[in-house]
C-alpha cells in the first residue's frame, strides 16, 4: 500500500489522468488538465469545471461567515472559467450537511451564493442537497462560453511572451493569518472581542469574501488582446507559474520587486515576520488570474493600474526563477501537497 | 433556530428554489425541480445534474468495493440524464479522501469511473481531488443532451396515461440487507467468511453495481415513443411517483400486483420478513426509470419484458393510490428524510 502524501496532489492528478480513455464523442475538445473542459458548441467553446470544499481542509466556520462562504464557493468555480478567458452561464451547487447545521445556517449559506450568482451574472440551475457525516461539504459546478477565437490555455505560451498578473498577490494569505490569530485569542478567552482594525478589512476580505476577475475578461476583449496562456493562481503563484511553464515547454523569469503586493499586506507580512514575496508566491487563494500576451501585445496593457508584468518567458524549461533586485536568481518552487493540506 | 429535520430534504429543496433569482440567460431552460437542467444548445437541449455521495450516509465500505463505488457514482448522473430521455456525453468527477486512503484506493475507485465511462459511452473530462477531514466524497456532475422535440420533464404527465417502469423493483434493498447482514456477522467474528450464494449474487448485484437504463432511452427512440413524462427512481418508486403527480397535477393508481419483483426478491424479503411491496415501493437505489405514455403509445409497449404498466393517471390530484388485489386502496406515501438518513 502507497501513502498519498507520497504520491503527492500533482502526482495523483497526472496519475488518474494517464489511466482516462480518449474521449469518444467529437465534441469534447479538451479535458483534464486545464482550468475547465472545453466542448464544441459551434460557434462557442462550452467550459465545465468542478471543485469541492470540504470544512477543515478549505474553510473553518470559526471564522469564516457561511454568506462568505456561499460566495467564495461560486468565485472558486467562475474563477476557473474566467482562466479559460471565458464567461460563466450556469452553475450547480451540492451541499453536504451534518446535523448540527440548522436552517438558518443553510439560508445563510445560499444568500451568499445567490449573492454570487447575481454579482457574475450567472443562473443557479441546479445541486443536490445531501447529509454529512461531519461537518460541511460544498461541490460547485460552473458551465461557461468563450467564443472559440479567444479560448486561452495553459499550454500555447511562447518564449519572451510577458508575464502579467491581475490584481495583487499574498493579501488572502495575511487575511488568513490574521483570523488564525483571533481565533487562539478568542480561543484561549471566548470573551474577548475580535481585534480587526479598520486598516486589515483589506486583508480580511480578500480571504472571506474574493471575487473571480470576470472584469479582466471583459476587458482584455474591450482591449482586444487574447491571452497566449492564462491560468487561475488561488493556488499559488509559483506553482500555477510551474504548471503554465512545464505545460508550454518554457523557462521564466519573473522579478521580486514587480511582483503586486498591497501595502496592507507589507505591513502585516512585517508584523507576522512573513516574507511578503512568499506570501506572494506561495500564499495561495488570490482569485487573481496568471496570463502571458506577445511583448507587442504588452503595450496596451503597460498603463493598467489592475496588471502587473512581473517578468517573462524564456526558452529553456528548465530554468524558471525568481530575480531578485540585487541580480540573484533562485528556482521558484511549489508548496508541496502536506504543506496545502495544512494550510487549508 | 431550526432543525434541518424538522424541514426535511423536500422542504429544504423547495425554501432553497423559492429563493432562486429567475435565470437570466435566454439559454437557460429549466432550473431546480428536474433531475437535470435543461439549457437551449440550438438543435438540442442540453442537460446538466450533479451529485453527491458520502461516506456512511450513501456507502459503507465495509462491504462496498471501491470500483464497484466509482461505477455507481457515474451511474448517479446518468440516471438523471436517461430520465430527462437524453444521453450523456461528458462527466467530472471529484473526490474528497482522507490520509486513510492508499494510493490503490484511488486507483480501485478509478478503475471503476472508467469502466462506467465506456458503458455508458461518456467523455471523462475533470474533476478535482482534495483531502477530507473524515471518509471519502464523491461528487459527480454529468453534461447530457436530448434532441428537442423528445426531452421529457416531470410536469407533463396526463390523465389516463399509462404508469410504466423499467426492469424490477427492490431488488437493490434486499441487497443492502443482504450485506448489512453479512457485516453484522462479520463484526461478530472476523474470521467467519461471507455466505452469499450465487443465487443471491443479483440482489448484491443490484445493490453494489447497478446500471443506469440508457438502454431505455435508446429503445423509446427506436420505438417511436415519447413518454409525457420521465423521473429517475433511485430515491423509491412511491416518493418519485408522488413528484411526478405533484408537478403534473395529476392523481395515480398503481395495482400491488403489477410491480415487477424479482423471484429472488420474493425469497430474500421472505426471509428477512419484509413486504416486497414494500421494498419495491420504498426500498430505493433501483436505477430505474418511471414514465407514463399515451394510452395508444402503450400499445407499442404492452410486449417489451422490459418495460411493466403498474398503473394509470387520474384527473384527482389528491389521490394517489396503491390498489391491492382484493380491490383495496391505500395512499401512496414517500419515505421521510429522517428514514432516508437512516437507511442510506
Amino acid at each position: 500500500m502507497t501513502d498519498l502524501n507520497t504520491l503527492g496532489e500533482i502526482g495523483l492528478i497526472e496519475r488518474i489522468r494517464q489511466e482516462i480513455p480518449t474521449p469518444t464523442h467529437s465534441e469534447t475538445i479538451h479535458g483534464i488538465g486545464d482550468d475547465a473542459a472545453v466542448f464544441d458548441w459551434g460557434d462557442d467553446y462550452g467550459l465545465l469545471t468542478t471543485d469541492m470544499l470540504v470544512e477543515g481542509i478549505h474553510f473553518d466556520l470559526t471564522y469564516v461567515p457561511l454568506k462568505h462562504l456561499g460566495y467564495k464557493a461560486v468565485t472558486f468555480g467562475v474563477s476557473d472559467i474566467a482562466a479559460m478567458n471565458g464567461l460563466p452561464i450556469q452553475v450547480t451547487i451540492s451541499v453536504g450537511l451534518s446535523s448540527r447545521f440548522p436552517v438558518e445556517a443553510v439560508d445563510e449559506l445560499y444568500e451568499g451564493i445567490r449573492a454570487a450568482c447575481v454579482a457574475y451574472n450567472v443562473d443557479l440551475v441546479g445541486g443536490d442537497t445531501t447529509s454529512s457525516r461531519s461537518g460541511l461539504i460544498i461541490s460547485v459546478s460552473v458551465l461557461g462560453k468563450v467564443p472559440k477565437d479567444l479560448i486561452t490555455y495553459r499550454h500555447t505560451a511562447q518564449p519572451n511572451d510577458v508575464i502579467c498578473v491581475t490584481g495583487d498577490l499574498g493579501a488572502a494569505y495575511l487575511g488568513l493569518q490574521l483570523l488564525e490569530r483571533e481565533k487562539q485569542v478568542f480561543l484561549a478567552d471566548p470573551n474577548m472581542q475580535p481585534n480587526l482594525s479598520e486598516e486589515r478589512a483589506y486583508l480580511v476580505q480578500r480571504q472571506l469574501r474574493p471575487d473571480a476577475r470576470t472584469d479582466m475578461v471583459h476587458e482584455l476583449r474591450d482591449l482586444g488582446i487574447r491571452p497566449t496562456a492564462m491560468i487561475d493562481i488561488s493556488d499559488g503563484l509559483a506553482s500555477e507559474l510551474l504548471h503554465l511553464c512545464h505545460q508550454s515547454g518554457t523557462g521564466a523569469v519573473i522579478f521580486d520587486e514587480n511582483l503586486p503586493i498591497d501595502d496592507q499586506t507589507h505591513l502585516a507580512a512585517d508584523e507576522f515576520k512573513i516574507s511578503p514575496v512568499t506570501a506572494a508566491l506561495n500564499g495561495g487563494e488570490d482569485y487573481e488570474l496568471l496570463f502571458t500576451v506577445r511583448p507587442q501585445a504588452f503595450e496596451k496593457l503597460e498603463t493598467n493600474a489592475r496588471i502587473t508584468a512581473i517578468g517573462y518567458l524564456t526558452p529553456d524549461p528548465t530554468q524558471i526563477v525568481l530575480s531578485t533586485k540585487a541580480g540573484q536568481q533562485t528556482p521558484v518552487r511549489a508548496q508541496g501537497w502536506e504543506n496545502l493540506m495544512q494550510k487549508k
